[in-house]
């Protein structure tokens, strides 16, 4: 009999095959004096050495197989072998303390992945994450142990691990590897960016597939569903095969959409565009077809530093998304930190709300230096491209009036200065917060153009943090009061002739996308592999009929009828 | 020359006498080593029983001129001092340790203090005073130091004090004391509510009234704005004599219309009711000529214990209540706890942004054997006078009928037991979440009534804490979004036959109160002592003129432009 185990989608994609476990061999150590020093030391050195052998190697592969963005992971572990902070502790220790190589090791990198783990700051965990991958690496060598090589895998199987660590993910090949499942993880973390990279279905996050899964049983990795199903019936394979084609079969449909424009059945052009957060992050929006960047978060630029960038780094960036995109619109998005976002060199105090508190335009504001620095950047780069810059949190036309008034001093000293700004630059604002929704009005007659930003806007319209479990289920973006409030917004931008996108999770959600055409929503900016699958959707529907319906849904009272609604008439 | 000095406005009114020092005696202790140990634990119990007779005159005497619940401070130091979770450790601390009893009680009385308030509770702050104060008086008594007896204070003077104890306000006498002054304390501390409660004008937070303050100087406190004038020129005195002059002449004429039902100069009668926190309080809202309780925050029943209240407790409570307000309504909200309200014993988890989360309802509808016992003490009590019950932080419709559908069980429950149940009992929520307020064309035509809740539909609407300092200059009651907000929520009300009161803070603000009138608002909910002055303002006002603004001040950009508007034309 066939058993299901659920877990969470992390990668779309049917696959069939048999299990392969990936076992992370024991690299317990022990503690031992040691009589030679020098000695130890030198197999400390050899160990690091034939690591760095093996990194660059794998480096390589990833390169290739996988793109240059995704290789920067290894460039890190290999950073972290010749990192002296890391590395004089460890011989220190050694010598000191007349311990073996692999317990000063251990301890050494213990303390700093405590450290790292302990700075709440998603870039800081990653540190931890790779630190950890080097040292088993560096253990392994020390100890003589094979530790596991997914490269060598020669038939066409499943993975099942606890977890794979970027190195594993790295060494898949996707020949034989038709998809894999974890115990743990989400669709954030590494390996589940990994596997939708490289196209592979995965589950992750099961809880149970090492202990409930042996080894060459036939595994089915259902990454559309978040399913695992081990040892199917004949019946069930049978169904699944069907799913998988199905899939593949729609895959190849969107695929051929690629070079296209995004039309309606009646005819009206929709763009959709991409959310980016670094240059690196270009290629893929144009692999998927992507008409324009839609929203880029600047924030990365700024993360994972202990100082804030340059204007001449910015810039540099700016530029490098701007002539990548060759001409399509760039929509900018000006500093959003604060919040869950901290930075830790500027020293923010904790706050009892951190959601409610002060971040984004509220901080840009009182930080003056940090926004003009930006600011400029910005006007300088815009002569490279089509550029839109974009405030976040913007709760009062105040706000907006003080910002656009910094951005038009920063250019009037540049072009004082000789230096050449696009004239054409549009400036806009993201519609996140509810009253500046309701004043859409007002803020459509002064800004070029609005991007709702749905994340934010759903938990602050429903007073429910999306994080916090126990009232996520009020995170409802097919609410009729969201519905509302983004209708009337688009409304307002049309009125005065100004364009209205979205670029929140809703843009690129299938159950949001017929409504929000039928809105009249011009732009919506998503992930890049939601692109064709959305221009797919929307070549089937018509924007004319759907608005018909719009009196309708915006009349109803509840998240449930709408849902039903669009499930009954608008899926196509 | 005179010498302004800037506080808060904590007390109406403004006083005009020459300065009385009130100084805290050093009661530094020293640990000394004793010989006889039933000596000393002879001294510490007389010591105690001194203060309980000076505790018990005192509590007398607040009785008679503060009313019943101010009493109850005093009431609360008697028990402490019966309290042999305190008595015995001092005494085993003198026994086992030979301390001197001074030491010993300083010691332990530290240890709860700090424990108290690093609780993070406001009624456990408020325990940690009462060990303070009463630590004092039973100090002195054993140190032999007279502390200082405001009683005996026999001239007209103004106090001037680093803070007031709650035993310093009880003993003030208001035919000498005419105003009093403090260096620390906000408008919420309890030195402030004493002084609005006896009338004596106070401005506390000043930070430096003792040090700039002599013994025997002039001194004006304006209660009205906040200041302290010290020595002041004869212009300035005859300036706020005629001040003085006039608020009197005012709250005479407010005086007047105690018992007079609240109608606009165009003939149109508003109900102006009051929010109350025990049903002691509804002494003020009758004495203060309130037509309703619009507020009743049952959460007080909650708090300050280590079990939840029982339904016996409860009912008493609410029938209190219904009882002395003679048939007029009460709207009772149902527990709004969680947020920044923390029950200690229902060991709630701790959130990232409280604001945003597991809280009210929420809570209710979770932990329905709660929520059950309130609403079968509310239904009990429903015979004894005109109820009203409302849920708070209502975001959905299905919330709502959730709700309905368990306080329609626990109803239909009674009924089936012989217990009587009025069957006239208004069903409301609040409407203090933005989604709310977007659907309350939905909402009305489920609920019976509305009550606007504006403290926290202003922090969700703008996405700032209104607790956090930074973000606090987004707090804007008259920003246009809230206005549109509140006026849908008015309208859809109407539109179906309901009606639509407001019990945050913006219902007794004098620039709102216009708008609001304008706006149609059936009901204003707000502290006891506003009635009056409000009742004095709308007789002022045409309700029909200011409704032809409607439009014009709903389709203003900013809260400058609105406030500017109101100050100009409205204000009468």
């Amino acid at each position: 009999m066939s058993t299901i185990i659920k877990g969470i989608a992390a990668s779309a994609g049917i696959a069939i095959a048999k299990s392969f476990r990936l076992e992370h061999p024991d690299l317990t150590v022990e503690k031992r004096t040691i009589t030679n020093k020098d000695e130890e030391i030198s197999r400390f050195d050899a160990a690091v050495a034939t690591s760095k052998q093996e990194l660059e190697v794998i480096k390589d592969r990833a390169n290739d197989e996988l793109g240059e963005d995704k290789a920067a992971i290894f460039a890190a572990h290999l950073l972290v072998l010749s990192d002296p902070e890391l590395l004089n502790p460890i011989k220190e220790k050694i010598t000191s303390e007349n311990v073996n190589a692999e317990f000063a090791l251990q301890e050494v990198a213990s303390m700093f992945i405590s450290m790292f783990e302990s700075m709440d700051n998603e870039y800081m965990k990653e540190r931890a994450a790779d630190i950890r991958d080097v040292t088993k690496r560096v253990l392994s060598h020390l100890l003589g142990i094979i530790i596991s090589n997914p490269s060598m895998i020669s038939e066409e199987v499943i993975i099942i691990a606890e977890d794979l660590t970027p190195s594993d993910t790295a060494q898949l090949n996707r020949n034989y590897v038709k998809g894999f499942t974890t115990d743990i993880g989400g669709r954030t973390s590494h390996s589940a960016i990994m596997a939708r990279s490289m196209e592979i279905p995965a589950v992750v996050g099961t809880k149970s597939v090492t202990s409930d899964i042996e080894n060459g049983v036939i595994v089915i990795v259902d990454g559309l569903d978040g399913n695992v199903i081990v040892n199917p019936t004949d019946d069930v394979l049978a169904q699944y095969r069907e799913k998988k084609e199905q899939y593949e079969a729609q895959k190849a449909e969107w695929a051929k959409l690629k070079n296209e424009k995004t039309v309606s059945s009646d005819n009206q052009h929709i763009e959709l565009a991409a959310n980016i957060g670094t240059p690196e992050d270009v290629k893929g929006v144009l692999e998927n077809g992507g008409e324009g960047v839609g929203l880029y978060r600047t924030e990365f630029l700024y993360m994972g530093r202990d100082q804030l960038p340059t204007e001449e780094e910015q810039f540099e960036a700016y530029k490098t998304v701007l002539e990548h995109m060759e001409g399509k619109p760039v929509v900018v998005r000006t500093l959003d930190i604060g919040g869950d976002k901290e930075l830790p060199y500027l020293n923010l105090p904790k706050e009892m709300n951190p959601f409610l508190g002060f971040r984004a335009i509220r901080l840009c504001l009182e930080e003056q230096d940090i926004f003009r620095t930006q600011l400029r950047a910005l006007l300088r780069a815009s002569t490279y491209g089509n550029l839109k810059i974009m405030f976040p949190m913007i709760a009062t036309l105040n706000e907006f009036r003080e910002a656009k008034t910094i951005l038009e001093e920063e250019k009037q000293k540049l072009i004082a200065n000789g230096i050449s700004v696009s004239d054409s630059i549009e400036l806009g604002i993201m519609v996140e917060i509810p009253s500046t929704a309701i004043l859409a009005d007002q803020f459509a007659k002064e800004v070029d153009f609005f991007s709702i930003g749905t994340n934010d806007l759903i938990q602050y319209t429903m007073a429910a943090d999306r994080m916090n479990e126990r009232v996520s289920y009020l995170y409802q973006p097919y609410s009729p009061s969201i519905l509302r409030l983004v209708s009337m917004v688009i409304d307002a931008a049309h009125k005065e002739g100004k364009w209205a996108g979205m670029c929140g999770e809703m843009a690129g959600d299938p159950i949001a996308i017929p409504i929000l055409l039928g809105l009249g929503l011009d732009e919506f900016s998503m992930s890049a592999t939601s692109i064709l699958p959305a221009r797919s959707q929307i070549k089937k529907l018509s924007k004319a009929e759907i608005a018909g319906y719009k009196e309708k849904i915006l009349s109803m009272s509840t998240t449930e009828e709408v849902v039903e609604f669009v499930n009954a008439n608008l899926m196509k």
